[in-house]
């Protein structure tokens, strides 16, 4: 039994509510237990300098968390002037985990901002953000294929992550904050609704692990994160059906039924 | 009639939730019309070095806003490196008027730290964190009370604040963005719960006004603040009855209800 | 009777250098009691991104003390590495104040940088800088109507700004340092020539203030306002009568003169 | 056959040179074909402040590349004024591999600097990096246990770290730059001298993998530095008999054959 | 004849106002042709850390222009948020240039900071910045001489600085900012009372020198330093005299003639 | 005696590597002492904004040291977020240094990037870098010359460079890092190889010195600075030829040589 009575293989309560925020194109407030993130997702016009005329879009994740999304309170980093190294590593997680799935080139010369902001953090706030703002990109592009500005949603496969982490003995599913700070290896896994890995980060700073150890640990967050694409999936009712959609059958109809 | 469909003098709609956030000694979500703010307040063991065996306390004020709470996406301070002009000012103008309102010395050496962060931005977000944030500070120290931290609640009186403007040729309590944008003069008030005056900023910049107008204005920010002060105190419930008592048998009577 | 022998309703003694530094289209050094400010005013034939095309012109402010004008040696903000908050919240102000009574349009796609450097500070430097800054910014223009650049001189008004506030139980006039040190109230005001308020700032930060309290400082501050605009006009001499006037009349007959 | 003539499973030609900077308690110069590192390790007699009075060391490291590592010219870190999200990335990994083989509580309240600059760079920087930092760890530390400073070398175990990833359809080990950037999958594995792992970072940002993948991938990395850890061992010579020894019996023999 | 009518081996006209600034322990303000600088002298009572308990005592200088000391506006450094090379490079001449005359020793462990603004810049303005600092110095000082603080003036010896160049063929005294520009060869020399150097800067960027150019340019410069040193003298009137004397006779008998 | 064994008047043993680096234009590792610094020349086909359209070129010097080139571990300027003035100090001297032997009407509008890395530290740092950078220079530009991309070489002479120092009371040539702390008179020069001086930069902070100590010294570096150079010349080998020939006739001969 688990700190908050869950079973190894257990998933936190997840909540994922749509349109939080109405001044952004997508937006979602998912809530992991008690991780609670705010993701934005923003299309702007325009591509960084190194892609100017090639054809091809691209997508940048921020991360940040309020100052007491914390037990104590943290120092902001607007206010030290820098991102922490912690900060870096995880908007570029997001940025990069998002971009597998999206086809730059069927996107056009756009930029996607994924801001994901931690109200709460509980543990496993990363991949709660990659799991969020999943679904803000979704909601903001989906309105583009609807009014023909895009042929097709550039969204190739659904995507999400979890952690998973060797607790004492036992593997676990879905670290919580205290969890989190008493596990011996700790693994994040983003995966595609395909079933492909997109990232694999495992460490084992306190205690190296075996290739058993490492294999029990993927199986389990395999398990974690196909639920989380059925909830992505439930959430997004009729706006998934276009995941994975080249045809512009779908988007033609959709259009339609929106007049 | 205004943009949307209030009266010259009409607040827009105000809630406010109490412990949004667990994490934190007190915690508020405001929303006034669709300007929504988290503010939450940490109490600190300590105290910046200019205060340090002073016997006295601080209060400051931190103030940001997610990139998408505007219409069109913000650059993160943090991404820059440096807080603006603005962001400062407004820090600095919510935590000035919050120690207006405590007794600094009853507070000991201690700081309360008031974070808003503004997750949507329809004008007014420096007068909303400011009504939010009393409340927060309120739910942050009356535990330190009913638990004998500190004899009595060292908040002398309440305080909100709220903005006006001159439209066309109508002044307006409480401006959305919409008429913060058009308005020729504009101005934020923050006033006490016994009606006095804690900040008085009225800028003119696209027409300087008359002392008439300037009046005008200021009384009807002063109907809107006591709206806002009632507000607290309905959301405030019994915890409001310890603002401005400095004698400890409320603490006494609560304490033993406590147990 | 005040620390330095002033009644209530007095101002300091104050004198205003024009060309103070050669190498600037504009510049004063202004001295009110021991407060000392170098003014300068700086045409520059371009405007920030964000007027680009537009067809109307920006004036910007920046502020610093040198580290000795104080009592105590400050820090270098260039040392530092980044500006303080209260150095942005004057710039601000002081940038703003000068733009209400310039009509940017007519001023053409043209930038007024106006740099205020206190070299002694006993109060009220901020104020000091924008009666000086004025001066500065008619003699900057004034030789651009005569050569013909400006068909009028884009000044629409006079300016002038001074502080007030309450000592113990007296509203006074023109605060030195030490006396706003110890002022329960603190007013910043600045007004047009024709009396028109561009900006009211009043903080009540030790002890709120009361609507007749209010009424008090803003009439004593009008009356100290009006007469350094009077300073105002003598010092600038002939170049006074360009302000406000619009027909190029004045310009031709000045040019003419200067031939 | 790859673009330099290597088998799929074939490290590039790697050489260790020891003490090449006089002026650092442990260096070395790593070539990994045509990669070349100087790594640095420094011994502070102090911890960070969260270490303080723990009884515990810790190890850091920071990472940099000379402007000229690269083909074409890249700006200084110290010139942009900020380390670049990669580098953030790439000296915690470093830190975090070393310190799971670095037993912090018998190193005591001492810090150790692991400086790793890249000076010619062709792909794999931060595994040659780690492989390199690890033979100057021990060689700063060997010599405290041998003056008695430390009662044993307070290293568990051997570390070393390759990349692996896939190129066209061909899983390959040690990736050269050209590899690296024409590579669908990218993995970079730390392992230590009894086969367990500290890391293992897959990235498929291209191209999503699977589970068989995956595994090819983790056990081809898995030969290739078991012959890194070979090359350490002989570069190391009778140093490497002192990793993993916690018995004082080796460094007393040493002690005596030193005097 | 040289552009401002000078002849080869002429100063330019140099004035020296002693407390410039009432706030400051030693001040001075002094012209040198159109280059105006200002220069205060701070005493701080500790030393940075490299020092501390070493019973001596250090000085260091910053060196600043406002932003229209120049002809065409410079941006300042604050809002850059960093000091340029040429800064730095001139504020560590000037503290190193005034530590060779002070007994750092007998100065105690006291910090001297040199502020040297320069209002009006027409060339020379670091060689001027020394020449005035050290007359601030002295005034700084020699009241802690007179109160008994200090036992004598630590000063060993005067000092000041000039420029010098060659201009077509012509060596030439004391450049302005308009010969300074089109000169082939400059050099900054700083010079003791006694006639020994302490910094020789030359710079033949446009076309290297010769041995001969350069006793001839070295000799020039020693005779404008004499110059100087007797202005120095002059205007500091009888604090001159407390200038190399480390016996305490002196200090006394002023000391009591103080009272 | 010196603290090495050699003479008063002898320089360290000086070792130039050539092609040090295989991804940069020139590249060099230049050894004197225990000195050692590798200095790149990178060409990059555009030049600063002030020189756009200039028909002129640009060359800039960065100077770096790892953090272990020194005794004691120096932190990176990197991770502080900016550079000492130290270190902009030599920066700036490098690169003005060697723009006085370049043409940079003849190079055209193209920037040389000259960075010198300190890998070990013994005294003479920047020195050896302006020698060492000389040559890398010429190997990054000799290419163009065969190629037919610059029709000479824009190089009008050698240039070398190094410090000579007063230790007790004598002149003694190329100061290691423990004469260069006890020496009371430290100059650093540069000269071209046809006995012309660019830069001549002498302190005396610890001990002002004579007109006779002065050109002990210049004369002690003239014979040093004579001896570099006949090493640059004989490490060059037939890219010497090229240096100070504006005549294409060598150019052309080695064009068709290189064919």
């Amino acid at each position: 039994m688990r700190v908050d009575g869950r079973t190894y293989d257990e998933l936190r309560k997840v909540e994922i509510l749509r349109d939080y925020i109405k001044t952004a194109e997508g937006s979602v407030y998912i809530m992991v237990g008690d991780t609670r993130v705010i993701c934005t997702a923003t299309v702007e016009e325009r591509v960084p300098p190194f892609l100017r005329n090639s054809g091809k879009g691209w997508i940048t994740a921020e991360y940040s968390m309020l100052p007491r999304a914390t037990q104590t309170r943290t120092i902001r980093e607007a206010s030290k002037g820098k991102l922490s190294g912690r900060t870096m590593e995880i908007q570029r997680l997001i940025g990069r985990a998002l971009r597998s799935v999206v086809d730059l080139k069927a996107l056009g010369e756009r930029t996607l901002w994924l801001d994901c902001d931690v109200i709460q953090a509980d543990g496993g706030t990363r991949t709660a953000s990659i799991t969020g703002a999943f679904v803000a990109l979704v909601d903001a592009l989906v309105p583009m294929v609807k009014n023909g500005t895009l042929p097709f949603l550039p969204i190739k496969d659904f995507l999400a992550a979890t952690s998973v982490g060797i607790i004492g003995d036992n593997a676990c599913l879905d670290l919580c904050y205290e969890e989190d700070s008493s596990a011996i290896v700790d693994m994040n896994v983003v995966m595609t609704g395909s079933g492909k890995y997109v990232e694999i980060q495992g460490t084992g700073e306190e205690s190296p692990f075996s290739p058993e150890q490492f294999n029990e640990l993927l199986s389990l967050s395999r398990q974690g994160i196909e639920q989380l694409i059925r909830i992505q999936k439930e959430v997004l009712g009729e706006n998934a059906e276009f995941v994975g959609k080249t045809n512009s059958a779908l988007s033609k109809k959709e259009s339609t039924a929106h007049e």
